[in-house]
C-alpha cells in the first residue's frame, strides 16, 4: 500500500480507493512540510516536469508550479499561445518533442477530452490531467475531497451538493467520480438548461430547489458561473441565475444547521455567492488552495515514485 | 537599528531616513556580492515570492527577478495578461489565492495608488510597490539616491532637478520624498502642462528653462518621454519638447560645470537625451540600472528578516 | 584543444572545424550526463543567462532552457511581447540594461541578420545566436551535423541534400558552411522559386528533381514549409509542392537504398514529409532533439570557460 494502481493521472475514473487514500495520506504529510519554515523537499531533484497549458489557467498553474518547486523539480512552462501548436504541428508531435529533450513528467491542461489518455498510450513520461475540456479535473476533485475530510472525517455517508453550472464545469464530473469512491452521497442542484441528462445515470440526486438541496447536504460545493464564456447562453439570466440559486448568508442562515461551503474558485462575488458567504467561518475556500498544493505534490511524488520503479 | 520601522514597502513616504540608510548600508554589502563570481546567497532560501505584474514592466520585473534569485528565493510569476483578473475577481481574492500557496512576499505592480495599501491591511504576507501607477514607484527612488550618493556622498545640500514629465511620472513624487528625507534640495523642469500644480506645496522649486535648472543643479534626472501613451497630449508637441527640454551635449558644455545625468530607461535617444549624453562620462545611467538589482535585493532582505521575526 | 577559438557564436561562419569537433566532444559527454538519472550537473551554477527572444520560439527556446537548467545556471528570460523594444529603445540600450544587471551569457534569437555581430561588438557578455532572420541558426547545424555523425561517423565525403524552401529558411544556411567544415558534399534540392541564385557561389550542388536528389544522398534534411508565413507566395502552390517534394514512403522505398530522413521540426505531416516517414526507423527527427539539448549544453559550458578565462 505505498504505491498507486496507475502510472498516470488521467481522471479519478482510473483510481482505487487506496489510490486517492495514499495520496490523502502524502499530501497530509506535504501539508506539514509546507507549513513549517522550510517549506522545500529534495524529493524530485532528479526529475524534469513540462507544464503544457493548451488553455488558459492561473490558480491550477500556479499551484502545480509551487507543488513542483517545493519537490525542488526542474520545470518547463509552455503554453499554447507561444506554442508550435500555431504552426500546425500535432499534438504528439508538440509532446514528443518536449518529451525527446529528457522530461519525466507532463502536467497537461488540454481542450479535448482523452488528450490526456491518447498521450499516456503513446509516450513514456507520466501524464497528470490538469484539466481536460469539460470533463475531468481530477486534482481538483481530490483536493475538494480532502478539505472535506479535513472538516467532517470520513466521508462515507456524508452528504455533499455541487450548485451551478454541472453541464460546463470540469470540476463536477471528477469531484462526483471521487465522491462516490469515498462513500459520500452526491447531488447537483441547478437550473434544467444547466444540468446534462446523463447525470443521474451516475448515482447523483437532482435538485432544483437550492434551499431543499442546502437542507439536505453537509456540504454546498458551488460552482462558477463562467461570465467570460459567451458560448454558454445562461437560462434563466445571470440575473435570475443569481435570484435563484446564489447562495446568500440569509438563506444559510434560513437552514438551522451549519453547512461547509466551497468554491473551486475565481469566484464572482455577488453572483453565484456572495461576499459575505465567500468570506464567512463556514467558508473553507482558501483552505481549498492551500490543500491544492499539498495535493498536488501528493499525485507528483507518488507518480515519480512509479517511473523510478519502472526504469 | 538593523530593522527596518515598516513590515512593507508602500512608499517612500512610509519610509524614515534611518530606513533608508539600512537599506543602502545592506546595497553596498549586496553590490559586493554581485560583483564577485560566486554571485548568490542563501539567505532567502526558504522565502517564496510572488511578482505579481498588473501592467506591463520589463526591467523592473526582470531586476526583480534577478535580485529574488541572487538571493536564493522560489519565484512564481503572475501577470495581468494571463490572470483570473479577467474573469471578474477581484484583487483582494487573486491575492488571497496565491497567499493560501504559502508566499511569503509580494512584488506587485498595479494601475491604481492605493492597491498596494489595501493589500496590506488584508494580508499577511509582504507587500512591495513595484510601481502603482503615476504615484509611488520606491524601488526606483532608493536606487536613484543611492547612485546618486555613490557619486556625491552625502546628499545633504546637494541639488537634484528632475526634467520632464512630472504629471504622469511614478518616478517623480518617490524620488522627491526620498531626496528630502536624505536633505537634498529638489527642482521640477518641464513645460507648465505637464509640472502638477500641487508640487510646490511639497517644497520642490520649479523651473520652465532648462539651463537655468541645469545650472542650477548637481544632478539632473531625466525623465522618459512616453512615447507609447497617446493618453497624453503633450503640449509643446514632442519636436518642441526635444527642442525646449532634450538635453544635449551642447547644453551640457554650456554650463562651466559638470553635472551627473540620470536616467530611470528606458531612454529615448534623440528625443529628451542626446546618444552623446546617454554615453557620455557624466551619465550613470548604466550604474542606476547595476545599483536597481542590489537595492531590490537589499529590500527583500530586510523585510524577509522583518517576517521572520513576526512568526 | 581545450578551448574554442571565439567568444561569441555568432555563426558556424566564425568557427573552425577544431572548434566543431570539441563542442561534438563535449555534447557526446553531456548526452550521457542528461541520460543518467541524475540529468543535472554544477557547471554554470555562478552563471546568469539571459535568453532573450526578439522572435517567436518554441522548441528553441525550451531547448535552450533545459541545456541551461541541467547545467545550473541562473536564468532570466526576456521576449520582445512584453519588452521594452516596443517603447522605441534600441536593441543595445536594452541588451546594456540586461548586462548592467551582470548577466554573463546571452542567447538571442532576432529578426535582422547582423545583430548578433552589432553586440558582441559592444558588450562584454557573450552572445549565442539562437537564429538572426534568414540567415544563420547554428546550434541547429550542429545539432544537426552531430545526429549525422552518430548515425554515419566521420561526415568526410558523406552526401547531405537539404530539401525545401532554401530561400527563407535560417536552418540551411547554417547547415551548409557546418557540413562544408566537417567535410561533406552538400547539395539543396526544391522549386526555382524557393533557392537563392547565390547558393551555387557556396559550393552547394543544385537539383530540381526529389527523386535524382534522394538517390544521391545519404541524408535527407527536410525543411519545414511555413504554412504560417503570409509573406511566402510559394510557386508552385503548396499542393503542387506536396505532390512534387513531399517525401513519402513510396519514393523512398523506389532509392533501392536506405537513406537516413531529418527534420529541423516542427513538421508539418503530409506537406513537405508523410507522416509514415516521420516515423519510419530512418527518421532521425526525435534524436535530433534530444541532441539539440546536449549541443545546447556543450556550447554554453565551453563559451562560459572562455568567461573565466577572460576575467
Amino acid at each position: 500500500m505505498s504505491s498507486l494502481s496507475v502510472n498516470h493521472l488521467l481522471g479519478i475514473k482510473n483510481l482505487t480507493r487506496e489510490d486517492i487514500e495514499l495520496i490523502f495520506e502524502t499530501a497530509t504529510n506535504f501539508k506539514e512540510v509546507i507549513n513549517r519554515p522550510m517549506k522545500k523537499v529534495p524529493s524530485l531533484r532528479d526529475i524534469t516536469i513540462a507544464n503544457l497549458f493548451f488553455e488558459n489557467s492561473t490558480r491550477t498553474k500556479l499551484s502545480f508550479e509551487l507543488a513542483e518547486k517545493r519537490l525542488s523539480a526542474d520545470i518547463i512552462n509552455f503554453s499554447s499561445a507561444s506554442s508550435s501548436v500555431k504552426k500546425g504541428e500535432t499534438l504528439i508531435d508538440t509532446v514528443n518533442n518536449i518529451l525527446s529533450m529528457k522530461v519525466d513528467m507532463v502536467v497537461m491542461r488540454h481542450p479535448n477530452p482523452g488528450a490526456h489518455y491518447f498521450l499516456s498510450q503513446h509516450i513514456d513520461a507520466s501524464i497528470i490531467n490538469a484539466g481536460d475540456g469539460t470533463h475531468e479535473h481530477p486534482t481538483q476533485a481530490l483536493l475538494d475531497a480532502f478539505s472535506m475530510r479535513e472538516k467532517l472525517g470520513d466521508l462515507q455517508g456524508k452528504k455533499v451538493v455541487i450548485v451551478g453550472d454541472i453541464m460546463h464545469s470540469r470540476v463536477a464530473l471528477s469531484n462526483i467520480l471521487c465522491l462516490q469512491k469515498l462513500g459520500a452521497e452526491v447531488m447537483v442542484c441547478g437550473p434544467t438548461t444547466l444540468i446534462p441528462k446523463y447525470i443521474e445515470s451516475l448515482g447523483v440526486k437532482v435538485e432544483h430547489n437550492l434551499k431543499k438541496a442546502l437542507i439536505w447536504c453537509d456540504v454546498a460545493n458551488i460552482l462558477r458561473i463562467q461570465l467570460e464564456r459567451q458560448d454558454i447562453a445562461y437560462f434563466p439570466s445571470l440575473r435570475e441565475y443569481t435570484m435563484m440559486y446564489g447562495v446568500t448568508m440569509e438563506i444559510l442562515n434560513s437552514l438551522k444547521k451549519e453547512i461547509i461551503i466551497m468554491h473551486p474558485g475565481p469566484i464572482n462575488r455577488g453572483v453565484e455567492i456572495s461576499s459575505e458567504v465567500a468570506d464567512s467561518k463556514q467558508s473553507i475556500i482558501l483552505q481549498q488552495v492551500e490543500n491544492g498544493v499539498a495535493i498536488r505534490m501528493a499525485v507528483l511524488y507518488l507518480l515519480a515514485g512509479k517511473i523510478e520503479r519502472n526504469s
